[in-house]
């Protein structure tokens, strides 16, 4: 069964634009919101400064389709389903819900790296105790 | 022939991230802000404030391939094309250049709305004065 | 005696910058959320679309001190107290506190306007039911 | 006499809020980047990867007075002053000019740290040939 995931998350009035909505690239902020805080729930943290060597876990491929806009205030529902994790990559979808109507559903493919530091990345295994938590 | 269009752009510090790097949803900033040089080289604007009612252009989709990296200082190749231009929709490409590299590839759909003062959308045509100009 | 409110805010990823820190500008986008979630609690809204004519607040007079960096996940808690509430005019200080140490504290002063639909704005008489309830 | 650096910057999309405005933190973001195409020109870079160890340039203080608002497609005229450059500390003040006005300024204090992998800073003397460049 696929690891799911939600948390509610208001507009901020600085995500809004001129148009008087959600910008559509602050999507991907809340995406990745909902994903971190997922993995606190698990008791992990995307980015362990104690770790080492450090992993990150850089994008390589992420969507959005959008059906209705989210304004200022809105308390949008986001829910993460884990679609996949591989051995060295996971793939997650977002919905975002709002009075009663799915607004938008975006997803994120991201792969673990050994991360240097200054933005290195070199593709590795998501380490076994992380691929279990994470539902894989 | 897809009308092009290129801007070099350097990334800047606030655009970064703790891994080092462009953070993943400033991509889809810069690629707005090569569309709208794009809209401003045809004697264009892509939020027109004198007219009525005003149009405003809410993304319906887009996405983005990552290859490699960009950090703070690149100078960055923005390379544009139109893909479509429909009735209501525009649909087009960037390209992202660094170093003789493409280093990310996005998408943007967009659809034509006039637009109420609180993020109100309705499609509507594509102004023929503006689908001319915009290659379609 | 001031009005006074706390929230709790975790500090994302794509707020931190390639130094490892929540990017310094971010401060005044959390200084802004505990003003409107402050609003709030108060049973209003600071953008009230429904209002003829809108009122909005903008700033006139900003600033931050910063005495300890705050990072990714880092629960902050930010401490607004209102200053001072004018005829036309609010002033609210917000500290950030996080693991017993206060992190920074920052200032606002924002003018009561009538807004036209493009960013016109005529200072106002704040209305005489939201000044009671903002402590003025 | 104090060194002096203006360049010209167009206000984008993504930068307005639903206020119809440039979002007032994204002044902080303005005067970082006239900052950084300061040290760019004078053969610096404010974050030198190479440099071992690495220094960073942490805010002690900054503020801004606005007068005016900004709005999607102005093109901005920031005007750099650099106030006092002491022995750790760099002070410069931001002028923000549009349609032949002084729409908004700002300062900040910076000062000059050894900084470790994770947002670690030691406040340190200015290297001299950064000092001397700086107008110090």
């Amino acid at each position: 069964m696929p690891a799911e995931f939600r948390i509610k998350r208001r507009i901020a009035f600085a995500e809004t634009d001129m148009a008087g909505v959600l910008h559509f690239s602050n999507y991907f902020r809340l995406m990745e919101e909902v994903e971190h805080e997922f993995w606190r729930s698990l008791g992990l943290t995307v980015f362990d400064r104690e770790r080492e060597p450090n992993l990150s876990w850089p994008r390589v491929s992420v969507n959005c389709e959008y059906q209705a806009p989210l304004r200022f205030e809105d308390e949008v529902e986001l829910h993460l389903v884990v679609n996949r994790v591989g051995s060295k990559a996971i793939e997650f979808s977002v919905e975002f819900w709002h009075g009663g109507k799915r607004c938008a559903i975006g997803k994120i493919t991201a792969v673990c790296c050994i991360t240097g530091r200054h933005g290195d990345f070199a593709a590795t295994a998501i380490p076994e105790g992380i691929r279990k938590k994470l539902g894989g």
